[in-house]
């Protein structure tokens, strides 16, 4: 394979329109006079969206494998309109669909992953041109069916390619800064880092999901990829650069504050306490294809009774509280009670396993501050405490001044 | 190879949106009654223009290669949908692009030619599904490069096809009846033909064109696959049959009027008598890919001097000009005439070459209407009149008349 390859990937947003296309390719052409560059790109805007709405009124639960087959036309789409402005400016490209490059998956539709990547497309693909044009999001089987790669796609392919080529970075170009502190928009003093380890974007969840999908980051680690989130409207900036985390300062215990408000908590209250009981609901509402997120069981050892609290996203609430009034005799609870009323805050940091009295100090700034915590959960680089919905942004503000996280 | 599969092809117009394409599949599920189904579609309505106005923006000139696979993605997002929908009505079936089925083309991007078309995937696929769902206007080069067929390509896709698995027939669905003796638009005695010759309908010229492409019917009477031509929406009318007309009444002589009214005529005049000349003429305006159809010569012996007279398509006709006006001081021509005020009449019969005086009764008609015949072209299935342009629907509803072709 040829060596010192970039590889850049642009998102949806990125190639909204040919405007946007034009844009990218400008930044592509200047990164090409440092060497090869192999560009990933998703759909345009809202192509996806579009196609899966098609599928929507052709079915109403359309076949998942020739809604692969439609979905992938989105990516097909794109990186044959980069390749032709590219040429436009000169730049020796040619784009390839993932069947064409040898993009291996697994025989699953609508989120397949991928296996293996063939390299001789591409090696051949290099010598003849100084751009290769992927398209993001789809995949091959070794029969020859389509498959897509679910959520997340486009940035699984770029940082897979990153490790098949060998390439020294990934670069994931979007339409924000990099990875912060917090969000911006809650937190003033918000913060962009501009490193970041794999674990630690993994445990910001949604704020580091909105720039990067976890399942990539999974990858980047287990591949040793580096990763760069950039602007790609802020071409000189440098992002935040996603790595190992080896050469960290160690001084950093905790690098951000994340708020997730799209989670309701559900309670059956009065549970008698049997072994399996918490068993029992959790694979019933798996069954729903329901994911259950933090889970708290309250023994109460006066009347031998258990309460049972556990978070969903908000759109599963409905569902979980059918499977749960369904239960609810056979266990012999006596409610289910649902809250709606509830944000996740949490503070994320590598160094935080390390670090006693993290979680005494934040409890004591929000507990200084009134706000009252519902519920609590700790890993080993996280700790998230349950607040009202009301409360969540103040309390994120708090903790990301406590911890002086918008100092460089 | 599976026996007796029918081939059913559908326009754009056919699969337009969800509505007509479930009308499509309905029409489809009722033939799959009888036996195994292979389905041709073109892209949805207007998408190939849709996608044709995308590269318009990304580049001035397309590149052809990433034009091709830009393209494809059009019969690729009809093929799914066809099969989704087929598939909640509870049918066994399957889409593939060409490349999946192993449409192999020349390598030429734009306008490939089929080169041969492997039918172990569809007999494959015939195994395990009632009806296979393939995109038409695309193949595949043997080295693994998408390519579209250009004009009349997803006719040429059903009727290769056709020949491929030895169907007894082909259909074209398309959105009008059949072949007519002429434009009924022009003429009310105007009917359909139930039948007529692979030749006639290549001489029918737009009359033919506009219900099926002559390219595909030059395919069909080389393999002499039976084409039917029928309306989609009218699933139970049974349209033109098109074959070798072997079993013809050999009573037809003639089978149609044509009226063609896009073209103009130039004439360079008075050029003196010298050898090559006109081949000079003719090859200069090749060399602008301008296509030239009607030539007349007309040389006055008293003076030495030709008249050379031709017709092109009217949007042709001012680099056409041009290309004469460059060339006429070496020829030493006085003047280059234009006319824009022309049309062409043609009648059409594969009988008409064994039949004395045709075209005396085809004059005749048109000279005591008084409409002045301006050029005349002959062949062995087709005799032109080229005439004033007012006068080209009334000459063409005379004739009609004349030869009694309204009668069935």
């Amino acid at each position: 394979m040829i060596n010192n390859i970039a590889v850049l990937k642009f998102g949806g947003t990125s190639v909204k329109n040919i405007g946007r296309i034009r844009h990218v390719c400008e930044l592509v052409n200047k990164r090409r006079r440092e060497g090869p560059v192999l560009v990933v790109v998703s759909a345009m805007g809202d192509t996806t969206d579009y196609l899966v709405k098609l599928a929507g009124q052709a079915a109403a639960e359309p076949d998942k494998r020739e809604l692969d087959l439609l979905l992938s036309t989105g990516e097909q789409i794109s990186i044959t309109l980069v390749s032709m402005v590219l040429r436009t400016m000169g730049v020796a490209a040619r784009s390839f669909t993932a069947y064409q490059v040898g993009i291996f998956t697994e025989s699953i539709h609508n989120k397949a992953r991928i296996v293996d990547i063939k390299t001789d497309t591409l090696s051949k693909a290099f010598e003849e041109n100084d751009v290769v044009v992927v398209a993001g999001f789809q995949g091959v089987t070794t029969g020859g069916e389509i498959t897509t790669l679910g959520r997340g796609g486009s940035d699984t392919t770029a940082v897979a390619l990153a490790a098949a080529v060998g390439a020294p970075v990934c670069d994931i170009y979007t339409d924000v800064d990099g990875i912060f502190t917090a969000d911006p928009n809650l937190v003033r003093s918000a913060r962009r880092l501009p490193r970041i380890s794999y674990e630690e974007v993994v445990e910001m969840a949604r704020l580091g999901a909105q720039v990067i999908h976890p399942r990539a980051v999974e990858l980047a680690r287990q591949h040793r990829v580096v990763v760069r989130v950039r602007n790609t409207f802020k071409p000189d900036d440098q992002g935040t650069i996603i790595d190992g985390g080896e050469q960290m300062e160690i001084y950093r215990t905790v690098s951000g504050v994340a708020v997730d408000k799209e989670q309701a908590s559900v309670a059956i209250v009065e549970v008698p306490d049997r072994p399996g009981i918490a068993a029992k609901i959790m694979r019933a509402v798996a069954d729903q294809n329901i994911v259950i997120d933090m889970i708290m069981q309250a023994f109460h050892p006066k009347s031998g009774l258990n309460n049972i609290t556990f978070t969903v996203a908000r759109t599963d609430l409905k569902p979980t509280i059918a499977v749960l009034n369904q239960l609810k005799d056979e266990l012999g609870a006596t409610e289910v009670e649902a809250d709606q009323d509830i944000a996740k805050v949490s503070l994320i940091g590598a160094g935080m396993v390390h670090q006693p009295g993290i979680a005494a100090r934040l409890f004591s700034v929000l507990g200084e501050a009134g706000i009252n915590i519902k519920m609590i959960a700790t890993s080993e680089m996280k700790l998230t405490c349950v607040v009202s919905r009301a409360e969540a942004d103040r309390a994120a503000q708090l903790i990301h001044d406590a911890f002086e996280l918008g100092a460089p």
